[in-house]
């Protein structure tokens, strides 16, 4: 008789989904093959093997639909998941929409962030190929802080090279990684060439994400016992991330619901890729959804990038690849979202975008800050700076939707907690927030600096 | 044909318990009243009602064993509720145990502790009754944190005195509060006699908890439109925290078991009371369950107190109560769990364990942490400070268990996170936290304090 309301809709362990969905199977056309820093020829499996587990070096490139995931993964997953996919009553009824908001929550596991989907798959196989020691790096230090906890559970040395301003900034998340065993070392450092030769002319270097992909990559290649991880941007992760779309997807289903638009806060690509590739695949098949990535002015890779070659990581030492790019060399002002202030996207979003199936906005800090708050004081949960990003396009299409009298489903990916940012939250509710642009002359500095390759 | 195994036991909304319980009503007799401060004659429930909602205080001296959990309550419970009961397994294999051992999770919800239950009780009964402004004080934060949410949420302003030295390690914590719309005021301050009568002879006084409730007391005695709130130790308080035990009782029958021994720390008794008092009411029917409270040695209230008639704060504004208690002047050692280091008991958990009903223990901050980070290291979630009480006494009875050779199933609250803690655990992994004792000189002075009362 109860008349009480639950807006979460549940997923059992039994119901969980089996695979990871590759978006490669299902594109117009293959991406573009990535190719040797050096060599500039397309990339050999070989050449990759040097840093990465060679499950993963067949999984970035697969082109089956369904990659079954491990049962050893997913006994792990459900110790978190299915994570719950909440309906933001509260937030409807103060936005006073006709429109239902729905967002999946990736921010209640132990790591606080989407970022534990793909840090447990990389640490298991690593592991399965005998791996002692992982060396990854780490920006606002969300995945840090997975990779640590997946690392200590595989029982796995963890190298965290984490840029120096939030190694500063942020001294609990440090902390967090230190508790479950990993090493932080801040970035740029001297135990790199790729740090030192930052260093030299800068001995105060903020340090950047691409800064430190050079130094963990160089860690990796230099010693045997040690692989490489990567937290965004590849399809490997891409991959591993598509468990949060494939329970959406069923939990809607449970809901009797499918949504009008889908939306997810947008840096590398991960939680975006996540959120959205079951519905991309939904869309390819004819059912009608529209698809949004929310990024930050300040750092507006698939707004203000262009689609070309280039390298991940500020020391040339990674492959060139086929993305929305604002130039490898691009520094973007330092805005809270350090989780998405990165110069690349994943080759594979940037694929769906080059091909107009999907959008991109960006927003300024300041406006995803408010979009924070306001749904914090509504729904509770405090969101990170990032998936504000997605939580200002969701009120926006809510809004949209009042504004044009018509009933609308927004799905969004609330991709993990700010309990660590806020210091960011502070300087917001202090009006110190600078909505600084990026620079243009930079940026066109840095666009002119892309590689030339020959297949260009 | 999953093997996957599901070691979390959820109870659907449908299925959550439908009312509080409360354990006074199966004492084995009443409580002593508690006594006026000024008069010290038994409390009238006018001496109340100038702080307090009239439908808490009713709580406060009900003999109902059950008083159900208004609609209101329930649907907001139900955004968080009913919390999983864990069964630790990677736990039980690192000890080698063949105890079983589960542990309910309280820290999920947005506020990272159990206080979010009653938090939002008060808060509701507040606003029935008109009341437009709270005023209360925190330790360590987690109280504030949950009442200002549940503020928040019944759009009330909130007032939280936060002990001094608090305030000034744990920014994080006042943050989080003032992004709800508390004001956040360290405690001693200048804006209560309470306050200023500290600061006159110390006006670098880190503050205390009595301080800090003697200056929110102080505050709502003041204003018409402000009631207090108190997060432990009163019988209300206990009585919205039986939600824990009574959804730990239902999940374990799903689980097909039922604890020898359930364990919560212990500071003022709200978590313990929550989680064992629905076992307790068992054992009282004839169920073999023990029962144990975990304290710092630091803080040793039931371990070292006297059960005698006491103030709950230190400018004796408060009623006089029956309970275990270390003196109302006992200034414990600054240990980092705060939010145990409170001088009394519950009324109700004090006459339990002076009946003999249940035991306590008291642990090193050392054993606590060392049992929070193995803890951790195993299950993943990092665990605040207090509730690594409860983990070590429940890793002490898995472990006796092994020495006995025999099986034994073993219940502990995990009352919240340890995510604004972390620079407790850097002092901690870098050797720098000290088993202060209390002093022996200052408990004696303490207790010979003790106020004088007739019916003593």
């Amino acid at each position: 008789m109860s008349k009480i309301k639950d807006h979460r809709v549940f997923l059992s362990v039994e119901e969980a989904p089996t695979s990871w969905y590759n978006m490669q199977a299902d594109l117009p056309s293959p991406i573009a093959p990535s190719l040797h820093p050096v060599t500039k020829k397309p990339l050999q499996k070989e050449d990759l093997s040097a840093i990465f587990a060679s499950a993963l070096i067949a999984q970035e490139n697969s082109p089956e639909r369904y990659i079954e995931i491990p049962e050893e993964i997913r006994q792990l997953y459900a110790a978190y998941r299915p994570s719950p996919l909440s309906r933001a009553t509260a937030l409807e009824k103060l936005l006073d929409t006709p429109a239902k908001i729905y967002y999946k929550y990736e921010g209640q596991n132990p790591a606080g962030s989407h970022k534990m989907n793909t840090a447990l798959a990389q640490a298991y196989y690593n592991k399965l190929e005998g791996i002692k020691r992982l060396a990854t790096e780490t920006g606002a230090g969300q995945w840090g802080c997975a990779l640590s906890i997946a690392a200590n559970l595989f029982d796995i040395e963890c190298a965290v090279y984490m840029v120096r301003v939030s190694y500063e900034q942020k001294p609990y998340r440090r902390s967090f990684m230190e508790c479950y065993g990993a090493s932080v070392i801040p970035s740029p450092s001297y135990l790199t060439e790729a740090g030192r030769s930052v260093l030299r002319p800068d001995p105060a270097s903020n340090g950047s994400l691409g800064i430190a992909i050079s130094e963990a990559v160089e860690d990796a290649l230099s010693r045997e016992d040690t692989n490489y991880c990567l937290g965004s941007v590849l399809n490997h992760v891409a991959l591993h991330q598509t468990i949060i779309g494939e329970e959406a997807l069923r939990q809607m289903a449970k809901a009797g619901d499918f949504p009008d638009v889908v939306i997810g806060c947008h840096g590398g690509g991960s939680n975006f890729a996540g959120i959205s590739f079951p519905f991309m695949r939904e869309k390819l098949s004819g059912r009608k959804v529209r698809i949004i990535a929310s990024e930050p002015s300040a750092c507006p890779t698939l707004t203000r990038g262009v689609y070309a070659y280039d390298y991940a990581d500020n020391a040339m030492l990674t492959p060139i690849t086929m993305m929305y790019t604002l130039g490898s060399n691009f520094m973007p002002p330092g805005i809270h979202s350090g989780g998405l202030r990165y110069h690349g996207a994943s080759p594979i979003v940037s694929k769906l975008h080059h091909e107009g199936l999907m959008k991109a906005r960006s927003y300024t800090q300041n406006q995803s800050f408010e979009a924070a708050l306001t749904f914090a004081r509504a729904e509770n949960i405090l969101p990170a700076p990032e998936s504000s990003f997605a939580i200002k396009a969701a009120i926006d299409e809510a809004l949209a939707a009042k504004e044009a009298g018509e009933s609308r489903t927004i799905l969004f990916c609330l991709s993990g907690n700010g309990l660590f940012d806020l210091s960011a939250y502070d300087a917001y509710r202090a009006g110190q927030l600078k909505d600084i642009s990026y620079d243009e002359g930079l940026l066109r500095e840095s666009l002119s600096a892309l590689p030339k390759v020959e297949n260009d």
